[in-house]
């Protein structure tokens, strides 16, 4: 497997194609290296004794060891493992592992692409797999661009009055297509060696262009990658692994972007759109029941730190709170736990999670996160918003009187307390945080679109059953 | 198996010790049917071809079929099976099936007994195992008396001015103990063929006589149960199941009970006093995760059929508000899930529910049930609460009106509107539907009791290390 | 002005057209009672001291001291009594005080009708003063009935298939006119003088018909009451204001009513439905703004009693939900004070609150009532379901054992203990706390409504500017 | 009265006192000058034909027009103003107006001074109404430094290890007192003119030394400010006042500082420290009342705009979602209505705010905030986190791009979408929105210190006689 060296000294070789704020940057650059550094640890740890059995796979392909970040789940074990690996990453980086994003595009592809096949004939799965060998043998990192840029939220694709809000085929010939288009919110397509493009949503016949799936690298000719960079503050005395880690997003460009047909997983068949956007929807819901747990095990953690510094971790409304945050993580595990084991084998083989509890399990997290924060910033007090700056800490003309005053607890030093609260102030007061936080409600699909998949595949038929028995009103 | 039948008949054979609003009455009296009726689904379904596989199993000392309601779990699977066996019960009979808490309490002893032996060289493990044949055999439910009266909340047992305020040990001679005090709440306590008393707590060495755990037939000599019947509104001309089934619960008074040894199963042995109050508690909210969905699953129902007869069902809030019922739901069942699945097998050969997820499972179905009620009352509208009575449904000088005038969607008969209206009335204006809610936050320990739980056995140090590590805190 | 005695016998006198439960039945029958008795304290008070100055009030017609239920507004203070002697009279009869609707339904005649007149030439304006001062001068109590039975939801009036299912006209002549149809939870129409009928919602041409508003006697020809009582629950030993007093409903049927012109306020003019039914519901939310907080203050106080009770006063979580339940009550009467402040007088004379406070109060309200349920409770724990009948406090067999075991902080009587949670039993485990509980969701106009009215009224274009402002877009 | 320029002119003269990440910094740095716009605010709009007479108020000492942020409340109507005002200048700041804090400090030593001067016969209220005179004639701006830092959360301040936890008093002779200690999160310190300083609890009387108030300038010899500032984002290209304006904070040390008699406003007069305390807390969450609902007037117009923009303004669930936001301000405008209005007119003709009505005011602002930015989130999407940086919205090879892929409703330029979207992204995603976040839920008090104030002053017996008189138990 890959090493994460390997990794950044291929993405130096790439082609210069991310803009960000008005610049053509280098994917090594040091706006971007917090995010690689997320990834770079999907890498690292797989040596790594305690994550060792977690985080590598065997390929169903081949029987070689791989990734399990690239692996398709085949298995009760397999969604169980991946729901854990993710959880246990995230807390090494302090939120997203990013990595998910592609396995889960993969995943969704591996049995979507085996039913078009079944109804049309086609031969994209037998493709696909090969596209997957070589995914696994080369240990490859892809971003997910799903998220269209949609235009009029009211009107369907083919009714925009640009054609091109959503990404389509323009053209195809016999050694591939072109298309057209931009994808949004893309997370780590900077830092990716592929991207695998699948679509937003349930097609119409009208639509049947914008029903397309392919993978393309990262650096192709016509794709720009305008990247926005949420990355923590720089630390110059303090170093800490909080301000290790960040986020990039990019506004996929695909210009006129040509295709060739090994790399086309979907082109037209309409019918499987819905397929295809949702089942990628349902497996990365699964990926969040690891995730969010994990990002509520910090704030979790965060709230328990601080309370014992401030000396009132044994009081009621302190533990209830605490209890509140662990109940957030655990229910949401449990329901990821309930989706692998209620799963079902698909055909193709790979194993599916419950669409239900995924999606109770994501709601449920995503209606959380800003209450999250508020009961973090509830316990800690004001100081994560006032805390003085790093410098006024080293300067001889403050620092004694920083360090007096901000004592708490007898028998915690002031550089804890510093320490602990400047971790608070990156949690709850910089760009980074809020970027957390929108995350925490959109990213894989908003509390809303998890309603949306209840609504509709919830048996309410079988509930209302019961009411009529209890109510005594005869079916007919 | 006892036929329902059978069980009728040996409660008008028992020892007339039920009182009831200033009366001694017989334990087939008309107020106590709603309640006997429930048990009596028990008994009813196990030839049922959909219920036969949940509610039998195999009893792991005689490898006779029992009943599942006298069975000790031994397998994921168990726990899983009961689960199901409970939501599904409780669909049937509109509420809880009352005939669990007997279960668990059995499931406690079960490896607590084991775990007194050991520590002490007691032989209760041996001689539960005895009275535990004899149960399944005869098929018996039991009432768990576990919630003592308490006096001031604020002092331990040995505290309170009047020493009866927690049932304890008066004397012991060679033959057995005499007990004193009383138990309060005990759901069908009045319905049952035994008592199985067990500590409300965790005990000091100075609380040992309260250390105190023991099964005696209801009917005992010195045992009086004052009762309270919450039953369904009587129905003259539209009947239906919802008004077939009701709760009793009684104020258990053992006025110097004699209980001979060979049903005592803890006496003094104050430092178990915890695990056995816990461990009943641990399973009896591993049972709420299995009726509590059930609860939501008849206020789903109800909630989509009043849509569906309003014509409001396609409305966005409304299905915002479906799908928060089904997630409260599956949330809670989810948590039953990984609550069996992440489960151990004790010593004793017992297999114990895991403690986090049975809590934050039965902690969410705490904090919802009134919202649920006020969802469908939101759905609903105000007639639930100003229905016209039957009689005035039948009056010829009112029948026409009404049946004109309470029509909605066009195609839904008046019947079925005024039936469906009715069981609203029974769920949302009943003193059994007070009740309900009560018990919905109450029974089985409020999200109080299982923050103190989730508060005392979490692992927050390992969060707190996540987010000292995140900080650059160094641990000492 | 009028005797309670008078008022009972008056009701004794009237045409018997009140229908329950099949029956026929007499308007002093004991169903009826708790609704008179509630009533009765309107009539009651007028001579107590600290009343007085609340409930009566001068008549802007005649000069004279009137019952200030019977007084249309003239000022900020007006207002602000009208919603004092609420919230004072509710704590009186444990729950809501009925006669307000029919104030509120003459508040909205006064001023709408004088802009019907200015439209239309109407003569409408001195033919309801002369119909008010007659009302003033007898102390008449009305029920406004305003809510139609609505049929489909999703159709207007003039489209149901059955076009009775709103009230409307059938005939006129130069007498009056005829009116048909059904208003519905129309709260005191069995103990009221009279019914004053209001139109439901804003009308269009085609429901021109339907734009009626009257007033007539409660037992005229051709009206019928079905009638829906919630009453509390007998008490036999441990008698207690609570259980004195309650609701009756009706379902009022217009079946082809005659209405001479002199009481017939609107006929007609279509466009002014809206302003009439949206300004009872106006004068009607405000007066929710003293009611409501009146309940809450119930709530509170049993929260308070029984956490005295438990011992639990002094404790953190305790505080902090009381501190819950007084915020819920200010706001919502702080809301009313601002509504009345923030109001206008009319060009009529008419002093009309301030519409956004009132339903920005109402929907707080009606968004509390079953978490303040919820947090009563959470504090008192499950004996208000489980309490033993008041015959077992009587019977010599159970009494002294109940005595002994009810017991909780020393220094509280066994009495006040049973008392304290029989009160609870009522407020939470019985038909009436269910009707309650619905009435203070939708009485008055659910949350929902109020959501409607803020989103139809409020200056979002005014916030609008501010963030345009703050965001550097211009304005065109 | 003052122009801006004079008071920058002013802050340039002023002793360098400043301290900011280890440098030591001029008051009119660019750092500082985002806070300095937000105060200068107060000073430019005095003739502002639409705030003058808002802004403006008489000087009850000297019958001058003065600025209202120095003016002593006299009246219901003062009140009012004061509040209107502050709603309405921070719209114009986009947040916090800061100057209320020194204002609300005068207020309350206005009558706390005269209450210390009635029970010891000392001179303080004469004294500062000197003070006063001086503070209105030069149209002052005051920083309130109240909170302390300390140490440890539970002990008192005589009991902490280090007795400088808390500001007090060292020496005291003839000509005046030496201070020392330290105050943190003291807002506008490094903008302001003068400190005034307050204890920041009741105190008993081992803490007397600690029981000290007074005013000094700002750049007085042995004072720090060591501060830390929250500034908006810059802004190269698409300017907006938004990113105009921002908060600095100070940690305040007193290092024996020396304060002469004649601002000296108490000193060991311990008995009066909560009335001083208590006093500035109310003022200040009356002027929360104003504020707060600016801030949600502010995410109400954005979420407008963005909902209007996006094309689902008529949506059901974004209706309902904008009426809880305006219900949320206007509820605690209303509070504030309500607590000026029963208010009281102090002995020494200060005009003091109710304290319930403030305090439930304040409570409800401060448990919404991190719910009304959710909403905000909600109806944004995921834009605000990853809208692409100002320079690829002006790089030739990305801004045909992102202009024609940020388009959403028709008629909507991508100008004004990226301008609401940058707005939004200030609002949601930037060290500044997390620290206004924080500042909701601590600023002028937690809710939880509402609580604290309302559980001790509410009439809980009042309500608790409603429930004995309602469950029948007689007072003894």
């Amino acid at each position: 497997m890959r090493t994460s060296e390997e990794y950044v000294e291929k993405l130096r070789g790439m082609r210069k194609n991310v803009y960000m704020n008005g610049e053509l940057v280098e994917r090594d650059c040091p706006e971007l290296m917090p995010s690689i550094r997320v990834l770079s640890k999907t890498l690292d740890l797989v040596d790594h004794p305690e994550f060792k059995d977690l985080i590598t796979a065997t390929s169903h392909l081949t029987g070689n060891t791989i990734n399990r970040f690239t692996h398709v789940n085949r298995s009760v074990e397999d969604l169980r493992k991946k729901q854990k690996m993710i959880r246990k990453t995230c807390h090494l980086t302090g939120g997203c592992i990013q990595r998910c994003m592609g396995c889960d595009a993969i995943n969704a592809l591996s049995f979507a692409t085996y039913e078009i096949d079944k109804a049309y004939g086609t031969e994209y799965h037998p493709r696909f797999s090969k596209y997957l060998e070589y995914f696994q043998k080369d240990d490859l990192m892809a971003a997910a661009a799903q998220t269209d840029v949609k235009g009029d939220r009211s009107l369907r694709p083919h009714e925009q009055k640009d054609p091109d809000l959503y990404v389509h085929v323009v053209e195809r010939d016999e050694d591939g297509i072109v298309v057209r288009g931009a994808k949004n919110h893309i997370t780590m397509a900077a830092t990716a060696d592929e991207l695998v493009c699948l679509p937003t949503r349930a097609m119409k016949e009208e639509d049947a262009d914008y029903a397309v799936a392919f993978a393309v690298p990262a650096d192709s000719e016509d794709v720009k990658l305008i990247t926005h960079v949420a990355n923590p503050r720089p630390r110059k005395v303090f170093k800490a692994p909080i301000s290790e880690f960040g986020f990039a997003d990019s506004f996929v460009v695909f210009d006129d972007l040509f295709v060739p047909w090994e790399r086309v997983f979907m082109c037209g068949e309409w019918p499987f759109a819905a397929l295809l956007a949702h089942g990628f929807a349902l497996f990365h819901r699964h990926s969040y029941t690891g995730c969010k747990p994990a990002i509520t095990d910090i704030v979790t953690g965060a709230s328990t730190l601080v309370s014992e510094y401030q000396g009132i971790l044994g009081k009621t409304h302190v533990r209830s709170k605490l209890a509140h945050l662990a109940s957030v993580a655990e229910l949401v595990y449990a329901a990821g736990i309930a989706s692998a084991v209620e799963g079902e084998k698909h055909e193709s083989g790979t194993f599916v999670p419950n669409t239900v509890y995924a999606n109770v399990g994501r709601r449920h997290a995503g209606l959380n996160i800003y209450h999250e924060y508020e009961i973090l910033t509830d316990l800690a007090g004001g100081l994560p918003s006032t805390l003085p700056f790093e410098g006024d800490f080293v300067n001889p003309d403050t620092k004694e009187h920083l360090e007096k005053y901000i004592m708490r607890k007898e028998g915690v030093s002031s550089e804890k307390i510093q320490l602990c609260f400047r971790l608070l102030s990156d949690m709850l007061c910089s760009s980074l945080s809020g970027v957390s936080a929108v995350a925490g409600v959109h990213g894989g699909g908003s509390p809303i679109m998890e309603e949306i998949i209840i609504a509709a595949t919830y048996d309410f038929e079988e509930k209302k059953k019961i009411a009529k028995y209890l109510a005594g009103i005869k079916e007919e």
